[in-house]
């Protein structure tokens, strides 16, 4: 629907004019505060409908600006909801607060993007929240370095919303959640300034920045942290593994994740989607890659090659790249390059799906090796079986996008025909389905997604209950008002007092 | 002082008779649960001075008893200490509780030492608490594998007081402290059991493990966890470096941390520890090694020689071993070797020191690699200073036990010249004295060593407010009167409430 068409509620709150300069009204940010980019936010938007919006878009440039959006917030009873690049597959920015609230503000940190320092020696940078994947690799790229953090939705993301949601990144092993990759970590709370020490390594108490690693804006509104950086790649070598089965596949990942070899890329596709994303024909494929700034990856390359020959894994092609970067030898045809086209193509396709007429979902979780087969076998059937049922057909394919020494994380994408008007009710349905069975087979209910509003049915399933007692009671310290993002992680409201 | 002569207060607590078949209120169980490791510890044991006694010492046999002492606890207003194998040097089981208690009991997890279960497809272990690394070891050995944590208190510390504690282990580098080998915790609190799910990776909010992670019992106690466990590795080589200096050596050892080749081993000794291990002459001695379960190292260690040779490294020597375990070649001349045996005796040695009237501390922390040299500096210069103005001299000393890409854990050893009577005052003197230099230049006041009850006032110092705040009113949740080891992260008593 054309933007002039559509309406919003009112406003219900007007900034004080001191906070008026960066914040908005207008309908346009209003409206492309409301939603992330879950399919069922695509087809609400695509349809002019507007469940829940923001009544105040604020565009704070510096921390000050931040903490007074916040205190606002406070005073005025109105529900306050950090927003890094809106990618949120969770319901994790959508002003679904409840009636505890008088309005919601949305704090938007794309004004602070800048790498505000950088330090070569320790490799790490100080980086402001609000950066994207683009911005702050550009900023970085200037001294030779890297974040290598690469997740799907890299180009509008952003270096804080990564904390929040804990995000997983471009490496299939070893350091690949942003959790790693955090030296600390500032964040605005209504109690005050919560910063850690830079530190390689601490054995002080509860680590700080792992509470506020996933806290997905209820404790505070991180503005910037310290993160580790890496020198760019200059040695590269890729392969694409064909294997008999998807079973196949895994086993020789499962040797490859206990190897300590920790290649740079293992993703195995299931023989549909690697046909989907048009990289192989039939078989399954293991995207195998290791990258180096140190020292050529032939020795690693090859005895994770020869692992997968002994698990049936069928020669595979090879790609090699040395410190010039210049291709020096190539067998693969592009089978790798293919895989990482259509990957990194995916999530925009979601509004041509819409389009069409295409229901498409993606969920993702983790699980131990030993529970793996029993668990991708029942998972598949039930959700095949509900999109046979819900949609009349449909395809539901598999990946692992990261593997880990004691199992994968397994990623599903679900494709089916939609009934038209009834899109919301038919992915509800399969989601339900789906989330009831991972919770059910023993997964998280997100590997990398994160919890937000969607997914927390399933997430107070999975959490131990004293746990969810802590973090409450840790909220309510930091934000008595409970200002912060509520409805997310936590019952929204349930620690409102007055002021 | 022999046990017979020592005189304890009588004990303020009486078990129920529920629970009277594992309580004792003998005067040996009291005495040895008085006191952790630490230089003060032994010298007070030494001179038959008891400050804080537990009243009771409790041996549950499982985790139902573990509950109903806490429960008991509860009800007698008596502060409940979880010990595992008691080297804290920290203060960390001291019954040092304030008044707000009717007394203290110790909960020894001792007779939860099994391993319970274990998944060699996932390569996972379920162990209980009370573990003590030989025990874990011994049973894990019979499947093959290998839990590889090896920290100086290996024989006597516990799986339970690893995990409270974030204990550093083996590895010098990547998987190191206990945190990143734990695949899910089970813990016991006052509101119930806390146990996550066994998960190789999740997203889904903040890391339950990681609150309890460092904890030191002040959340609950914890019962068993499923950890990460290995093949037994049989590729090894291992290589001692002389450096000209320990500021050389330490270029070596950054180059090395940011080259992903991960050393098992990557500890550098400064000239004077080096003399002291009886492992070198006169150099900086950096002591390298790789070892795999999976493929041969050689790529791996012939590339970190040559990084160390780039540094000023002299040469060095070198041992390999194949898959039979027998040595493939050696030119070390056992200085790995020395090192390794001087490195497991060290613990042992304080009972002879303070009998000799040697005073003997270790205090550890970490700082990122652009700070590293300055901070080197001053607080070897702060420390030196105060051994020679309080002892009239001594010596201090310092090595790297861990490294990581963006900075090391240095890890300093103070032998001074104890005043007989004025040992304590003048260990407190000292200790004063560098923690705070440790924490004015930046670094943490504990890398692996917990923060116990000495550490505090500097924990206190580093710790975001807001953290305080939130730790605080997480224990508050699950343990609403305030039962469980307080006085350590947590100001005792604040939060008692009358049942």
């Amino acid at each position: 629907m054309p933007l002039e068409q559509v309406e919003l509620p009112r406003s219900r709150l007007a900034a004080p004019a001191s906070l008026a300069e960066f914040c908005s009204t207008e309908l346009y940010d209003r409206a492309s505060h409301s939603y992330g980019k879950a399919y069922r936010d695509v087809v609400r938007a695509f349809r002019g409908r507007f469940d829940h919006t923001p009544d105040v878009v604020a565009f704070p440039r510096d921390e000050a600006e931040v903490e007074a959006v916040i205190d606002w917030c406070a005073d005025a009873r109105a529900a306050a909801i950090p927003v890094g690049g809106g990618t949120s597959v969770v319901g994790g920015i959508e002003a679904s607060v409840g009636d505890g609230y008088e309005g919601a503000v949305a704090i938007d940190l794309k004004r602070l993007d800048r790498v505000l320092e950088v330090d070569p020696v320790s490799r790490a940078a100080r980086i402001q929240a609000g950066a994207t994947g683009p911005s702050l690799e550009g900023q970085l790229r200037r001294h030779g370095l890297t974040l290598r953090h690469f997740p799907q939705s890299f180009e509008l993301s952003t270096l804080g919303g990564w904390i929040a949601t804990r995000a997983g990144g471009h490496f299939a092993t070893l350091y690949t959640h942003i959790d790693d990759l955090v030296e600390s970590v500032r964040a605005v709370t209504p109690a005050g300034l919560w910063e850690s020490r830079r530190l390689p390594g601490s054995g002080a108490g509860p680590s700080p920045d792992r509470l506020l690693l996933g806290s997905e804006g209820t404790l505070g509104v991180i503005t910037e942290a310290w993160v580790r950086v890496q020198s760019r790649p200059t040695y590269k070598s890729s392969a694409g593994v064909p294997f008999a089965d998807f079973a196949g596949g895994a086993e020789a990942v499962r040797a490859l994740s206990q190897s300590a070899l920790y290649p740079t890329n293992c993703r195995l596709l299931d023989p549909a989607e690697a046909a989907l994303t048009g990289a192989s024909d039939g078989a399954a494929l293991l995207v195998l890659g290791f990258e180096s700034a140190d020292h050529p990856v032939d020795s690693w390359m090859e005895r994770a090659l020869e692992l997968c020959r002994d698990h049936g894994g069928r020669g595979g092609t090879k790609a090699d790249r040395g410190p010039a970067g210049d291709r020096v030898s190539d067998s693969s045809r592009d089978a790798v390059g293919t895989w990482r086209q259509a990957f990194l193509r995916a999530p925009y396709l979601r509004d041509i799906f819409v389009a069409a007429g295409v229901i498409s979902d993606t969920f993702e979780t983790a699980i131990t090796w030993d529970r793996f087969p029993a668990f991708h076998a029942t998972v598949m059937a039930v959700a095949q079986e509900a999109v046979k049922d819900i949609c009349g057909g449909g395809r539901v394919t598999c990946r692992f996008t990261h593997v880990y020494p004691d199992g994968p994380a397994p990623y599903f994408t679900v494709l089916a025909p939609a009934r038209r008007g009834a899109e919301l009710e038919q992915w509800d349905a399969i989601k339900r389905t789906a989330a009831d069975a991972v919770i059910a087979a023993g997964g998280t209910i997100t590997h990398h997604h994160a919890v937000g509003r969607d997914h927390r049915p399933w997430y107070d399933r999975q959490r131990p209950e004293p746990f969810a007692r802590a973090l409450a009671a840790a909220k309510a310290a930091v934000d008595p008002r409970g200002v912060l993002n509520p409805g997310v992680l936590i019952d929204p409201g349930s620690k409102l007092t007055a002021p």
